[in-house]
């Protein structure tokens, strides 16, 4: 549906666990924080859409880990549009670390009326962002 | 396949985020701590589990978010044995609070040979412990 | 000034790091709990204190760690109100393990006032639980 | 004792509380993740620096905070050399947004013999990067 957006991120210590390798969760922050970028990159920013009467909770992460990640590898995040609905979206991720396939995963992000807690229309700038070529 | 472990959780101001809500990857911490409770339940911990050789990856976690929770709100986890494979298992958690389902997911786990990097066994008493009715 | 208040926490994976101890930060996560549970214990909660009007930012923190803590190790953290101002107060904390102590520090939280982001009187209730012998 | 060295981040969502500010402990990750670029810049790196015979736990932390921080903002964190001992060091960190203040700290880290758990001389390749002009 577009480009690929790709943004790097270097696992910190604080990411790791006892294992020595990153904690499962952390992939998931990267993944949020790649999103943020990629919004960005689009020419919009949360802090923008977030107001009094819109929210952007996720309803649904997935991700599957198929090569460990240490302390300080540098790792690279492919953002990809999987889906944009009338009030939700759906991102892919894929996470790679010196060429190998670290992670895979996505996320789905509902655009919810803050008042009302429910469903609401994706404002337009950002259904055009998600669309863009 | 056994009867479900419930575990409970408080919902702690640095588990929240500028939403006012809980953080997606909160509810993941939440999953990790009632496996760790479940296994010590049934007289297994990874303390023991987790050894020079054998290390327990995650390598596919999904999960639901279907109503949101907030600061200092209770949290019950049910833990539920889904699958026992001959080197891997899944397990399936539920989140409810004050009786409302908050999350779903489920995580699978390998048990890893750290020196080949390759799936091993589960060690009987994880086996058997997980098969317990 | 008041009989100290005692809560316990056990390590969770996700709190350790590759050194395979304790990450530093961690037991700072675990003061805060100690003082939200603290301050349930005397009555109250954050979540009544928190309004439209008032918030409690942290100003200070410092802690000592002098001894290592591992995953599953459980840890008592003892909180003592050291001192209360007319718009803050202090809290000092004590974690052990085992009977041997793990860390020591202390954290300054002050009453804002949200609109005007100064410095508030704090709330009678607060201020009596804190007090109390 | 030495220039100091800057290291740039951005608020990320996960590091913001139900406040709508970042969380107190988020700060002392960003002070570390500095402390790990600082060493890069000097030409070091814990990854090489750790070993399995020595690590590098942190025995003090302290941190004033002066004004508040919202998702997204982009913080810069000066790194500077407080202190050069036989088996420890000192970093003070200040933190600003938009050439105001944010807080400031410092973090303690001593050289540990990991078989003996004793404090160990600084390795010579540290030392000198540490107290490089």
């Amino acid at each position: 549906m577009s480009a690929p957006f790709v943004w790097q991120e270097r696992i910190r210590y604080v990411d790791t666990d006892a294992s020595g390798r990153i904690h499962f969760t952390a992939m998931l922050r990267y993944f949020e924080t790649a999103e943020q970028e990629f919004l960005r990159h689009r020419g919009l920013s949360y802090q923008e859409l977030e107001s009094k009467d819109l929210g952007y909770p996720r309803v649904h992460v997935d991700c599957d880990y198929t090569s460990a990640l240490a302390f300080d590898d540098l790792v690279s995040i492919t953002v990809d549009v999987a889906r944009v609905g009338r009030s939700s979206f759906t991102l892919a991720f894929t996470a790679t670390c010196g060429g190998l396939e670290a992670a895979k995963g996505s996320i789905v992000v509902v655009c919810m009326d803050r008042k009302t807690q429910k469903s609401h229309e994706l404002p337009k700038a950002l259904a055009h962002a998600l669309n863009a070529p």
